[in-house]
């Protein structure tokens, strides 16, 4: 196998492995949504905390929340060979487990190429967000699992992550 | 406990539970120091694909690297509650692994608060970034394990994250 | 009336209050325009300086002007929950009167959804735009007046502010 | 009184009425805080939808503040000859009267010029977000008021509005 | 010949001289494609520094790719009066000379207007992140040469920059 | 000579070859000033439409020099191993001359890195906006000779171009 042909499978990489951002302009456009989950391991003691966001005035969730909308609308800027998309519609949601934070996001376009990234990126940022106003508590906290759940439109159709 | 008492717990958040950007003008400008980490679960193809990129021409990890930079500089406008803050430096390492790539960002910076929400952001970018370029592959790929692994600097001096 | 048929009332929120980017993409492709009015009320001290700026050489207007287009390309970065639109054209226009500056702003689009804050935002910026440079000489001026004038597009067809 | 005289009154610009970003350099690094207001007036049916968000689980005006501290913190970006100043701190307060919402934003910074265009950017990006929320229920939303309540630090030392 | 048909002349400036964004809504969605080159001047020495870069492990060239993509992307934050556009594709290429490097952007979009400006932002960006590389060894490295090399789609045809 | 002899010649590259920020924390701090220089060429015919800019009411330079002051302000979004700098001052001049307009941009910051960066983007993104305005009559415009002109401040003192 040559290293062409290896890099071949990196769509992102041109013939001789030099990043690009591949021409979408032949695709067709197509409505497409993906929705992406991810999770901030942290303490009881923070949830509980958080949880009081339930309760009047307190900013924890709506301040990640508006972080992952801002950052599934910047992609482009974020991720280096990301189309700019004009999206259509994102949505955050969070679930408070015993000693975590689940984030899902869920994003759609009607466009040539898919938000994947776009969803992927609102996790991670939403996650983050938190992440930084736990710190001062947990600072051991972790962000993680931040995959891609599933994924329609385009040439490729419905995608479902295998529970 | 009263509702305020903890909401003392997160402190970017006022006594009535509001969101702000913390005054730290009051705050000694130190040299800090923050190592984060991550990791992207994938296949053992997706690794030897990026492995390739130590090969001549492969834009890779160069790609990746210069997302993570990217982020930590811009993390003042990503992290809703975070100041801006005139970095030092940013290095960003990749270790391959059987069927994951770790991340290691570390930033520093002298200034009145820390970088730590620097370096995990750099992580995050770094491996979206990543993930943005093996996806076409391996959609099911994981980010994850973002964590602080330890920091210097400011009041409360030296943290290491436990083994 | 209950709490959620209140909050059906403000589109941004979902049923439990919850902020989104309400998605779009139903929503038929049209041409919209929006024009968006404002006014920097200062001294004629101020307004004889700045006119002073119909003279050759002079870049007061021309500052402002810039500041207001680049504001109608950045809404989406700028209002938390606005859709990033291509924007069609923008226009911005003042009109100097005894101790006030009038500022129009008129952007169009071919989108989903309208440009209503693009043209406010834009009214917004070049304004104080504007009064950064007049706040060395009256650190008193007000900005106000911001205010929708008309939008014509989409479902709801023409809209005129009453005079 | 010749033009150029005439343009020294406004410090953005040079001697021949050309824009700058006036040079800093030589002036002391000291404290400095800066406090702006604005008002967006709606109609009761309005205020009455936002005030909800006392309740559990509404995000309006949190969106609007974390708007706002965004804007205070990417004031370079919108103001043409504003300098970047890493912020100390930004906090955003809203008052709900019987048609209006009262917009309040203080910043802080330790730096050679001072923050009156970040604190004005705030209230005018919280006040731009609160409309967008609102436009579709009250599209003849009117954002004024928009100026500067007191500021310190500096040369000139202190400086507050008169009633 | 009045000033306004000199004015007129310049299509970005309205009959009074004043900067506008042209509004393209009448213009026909078509496939655009621009290719604009550039070439930074340096030494053999750099050159043979970069040259090493087709050796394993080094980022020069890779930096200064993603540099070009991205600024890209970025055209309508950076050039006043230019059109934001969710670009089809970007690749930049470089070719190492005996003393220079030369530069070559190729952008395609769908859309009202063309990507001659985001060609040359990219060559511009990818020239001075090389320059910022090199500038150690050699500070007066020059970058110039910056043009459109050929246009294609819209309402003008083919353009090809004569030899 | 070793391959990593040669990439040591690259201080924005590790023993490695590896892109990183340097970290400047360990320089003083100290008053920095770069100034550079560019020109577009272009036709008399275009030049007598700018030159029409000293006449009242033409906004061509000053849409470009808006466009250099901005860009000098977001190097470190630009340029990708770039440190953001809190610039002290900025200017752009223009000189018109038979068939091309000359560029020139001063930069100075108080800070541990110097702005040849932000003097050199200043000059390149006030010529793309001049290009961008006058492409519609002159697309073979061509911008060039961006260098430095001089540095000083740092360790290694003034600097100053050969003629």
């Amino acid at each position: 196998m040559s290293e062409h042909a290896e890099h071949t499978g990196l769509s992102h990489l041109d013939d001789e492995g030099r990043a690009r951002m591949i021409d979408v302009g032949a695709k067709p456009v197509t409505r497409r949504v993906a929705v992406a989950g991810g999770r901030l391991r942290t303490t009881a003691e923070v949830v509980a905390l958080v949880r009081a966001d339930d309760l009047p005035k307190a900013d924890v969730l709506a301040t990640a929340r508006i972080a992952g909308i801002a950052a599934a609308k910047r992609t482009s800027e974020l991720i280096p060979l990301a189309h700019l998309l004009p999206l259509d519609g994102v949505t955050i949601d969070f679930e408070l487990g015993d000693d975590a934070i689940e984030i899902r996001a869920s994003v759609s376009v009607t466009a040539r190429t898919g938000v994947e990234m776009e969803a992927l990126t609102a996790v991670a940022l939403a996650g983050l967000a938190l992440h930084d106003m736990v710190k001062a508590v947990d600072p051991a906290a972790v962000l993680g699992d931040i995959r891609l759940l599933s994924k329609s439109g385009g040439k490729r159709g419905h995608w479902s992550r295998e529970q």
